[in-house]
């Protein structure tokens, strides 16, 4: 894991994925230079005081000048924004890459801008926390986790070997995947859960029969595993859900049929069906924990009694 | 928390939760005696090999033979088949209580069959994981969590006070609540996360666009924190939902017509109305980690990478 794999890395926005790639980059001798941008001063000079690079900007086109690859980590909705930005600057030759949670609105938004004798390798790796900002990254985010890699039709094979030797270096696994079926498989790996998170926290927040402190000091039942979900930052899933409108309403139809057969088998009292379905989803938590993506660790391994020491707060 | 609560304390079903309780009393001399019971003789071996009591017996009524305080532990469907097998042996004065997820339909399994001189005290620890039977428990499982105790009205006042004695003594903190409301607020807090979870990990795992490999590979994106919670034991859940219908119906209803309106804003492109919730659902959890109920540490603190080595299964 410790061979350079370019010369000069850009990477515009620095949150919690960007300076999770700068961390381990610099830890492993990934690149000779990393070049760090981000749109807020306050948040460059925290990238600067954590030493998350060797150079600093805030202007996106000054940081992929001379870049060999460029990495934009960004909320995808500022996707096109960026692109148009560091299209004049890209020098030939150049591979632009992201990290964006959805895929073919990325590309659209993108593509268009991306000069001749640039290549364009989207990638998606699936690895976060429900935090951000620069402070939240650490270099070992990616390690055994997957990276999708999402490269349009006739994209460039070196280019997309060079990404996959990037992100085989930072400790992913990676696989190949057409934008499209990315989208399909994330909407229901990761978006329809996040916003059945944020719906059912949501709806908790509101009820008048149930006071919120109620909710909270109750939550070990399990709630509280739905509100870590449902703390992830906002505008990274508004552009999500804005940005995979098609395969979120899809999967979000198939969760509802789903759900309204188990209302009725509660309705009716149908204990069968019940046992049932909750005997077939053991099987897919085994299978993640065999795929090496989960500890075995009940509770997530978190330690008994988390929190802060036993309190009545009233 | 070393003083002795109780003489002789009975455990029917010394599963998960039975067994917890085993170990804290064991370990912090809570009870003079602690009888174990359980339905099949490889339970009780394993009890028994586990040191988890004082005398083992697959027959209820002798193990709660000369009892102070008996605390049943099965799921809550067989609540009133077990009131009915011990109450011939319950001796004057003794205390019933349970730990069942579900308050109004115990009681009315239970409450018809107490003989007169013997006190029912209903209780319910909100602490649990994913995994059950007698090598799950462990001392400090109720520890920092709540115990909701919720006596029939006019329930003798001693009663509930031992009770609550007991679970101060077993780490938790103690609240007092009505049947009916304690199953409002767990409907919300336990039983609907639950079914959401094993919701949509059988839509997934049904689905003919992205196959189950995918799923399981793909899962840290959110997905896999859903597995846990839906890989609980089948007949408990089962019984939790056919013993709390009404108030699992009424909070599902809620949770839908929220999901439509989520579902309308996506459809729409109504950004602001996204952000606008998932602001929102922050407050919860920050509440949650106030009152001591959860591990500030990102992702629960699951370690980087969490599982096995990375390996390429295909
Ligand atoms: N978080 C996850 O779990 C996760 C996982 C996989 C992929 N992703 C994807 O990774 C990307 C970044 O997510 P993150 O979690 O790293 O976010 P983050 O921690 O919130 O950081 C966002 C970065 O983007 C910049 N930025 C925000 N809005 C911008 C705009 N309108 N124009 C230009 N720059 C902007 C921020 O700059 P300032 O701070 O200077 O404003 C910051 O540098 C997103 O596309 C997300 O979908 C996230
Ligand atoms: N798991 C949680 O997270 C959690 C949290 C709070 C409260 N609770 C409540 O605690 C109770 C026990 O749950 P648990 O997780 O400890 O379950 P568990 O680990 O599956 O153990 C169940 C125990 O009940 C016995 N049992 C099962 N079916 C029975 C029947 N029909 N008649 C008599 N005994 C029977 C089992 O005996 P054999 O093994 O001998 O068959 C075993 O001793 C349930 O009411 C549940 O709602 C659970």
């Amino acid at each position: 894991m410790a061979d350079k794999i370019v010369d000069r890395l850009a990477l515009i926005g620095i949150g919690l994925i960007g300076s999770s790639i700068a961390r381990v980059v610099r830890r492993d001798g990934l690149a000779g230079h990393v070049a760090v941008q981000t749109r807020r001063p306050e948040t460059l000079e925290r990238a600067r005081s954590l030493d998350l690079g060797d150079s600093y900007t805030t202007d996106a086109a000054d940081a992929v000048r001379d870049a060999d690859l460029v990495i934009v980590c960004v909320p995808v909705g500022a996707s096109g924004a960026v692109a148009e930005a560091i299209a004049p600057a890209l020098k030939t030759g150049a591979i632009v890459s992201d990290v964006g949670s959805t895929k073919t609105s990325v590309i659209a938004q993108m593509a268009p801008h991306i000069p001749p004798g640039v290549r364009l390798v989207p990638a998606h790796p699936i690895a976060g926390t429900e935090h951000s900002g620069p402070d939240a990254g650490f270099a070992d985010l990616f390690r055994n986790r997957w990276c999708l890699i999402t490269p349009p039709e006739g994209t460039d094979e070196t280019a997309v070997d060079l990404v996959t030797r990037f992100w085989t270096a930072c400790g992913a696994n990676t696989d190949i995947m057409t934008p499209d079926h990315h989208d399909m498989v994330l909407a229901i790996t990761s978006h329809v859960p996040h916003l059945i998170a944020y719906n059912i926290v949501g709806t908790a927040a509101e009820l008048e029969e149930v006071t919120n402190s109620e909710v909270m000091k109750f939550s070990a039942g399990g709630f509280r595993d739905f509100t870590r979900i449902a703390a992830s930052d906002p505008t990274m899933w508004r552009d999500v859900f804005l940005n995979n409108r098609e395969a979120v309403l899809e999967m979000l139809g198939r969760f509802t049929e789903d759900l309204t057969a188990l209302q009725r088998a509660i309705r009716w009292g149908d204990g069968d069906a019940l046992f049932d379905l909750f005997t077939r989803t053991r099987a897919i938590r085994r299978g993640i924990i065999e795929y090496g993506q989960e500890t075995e660790a009940p509770d997530f391994g978190r330690s008994p009694g988390a929190g802060k020491p036993a309190q009545k707060p009233e």
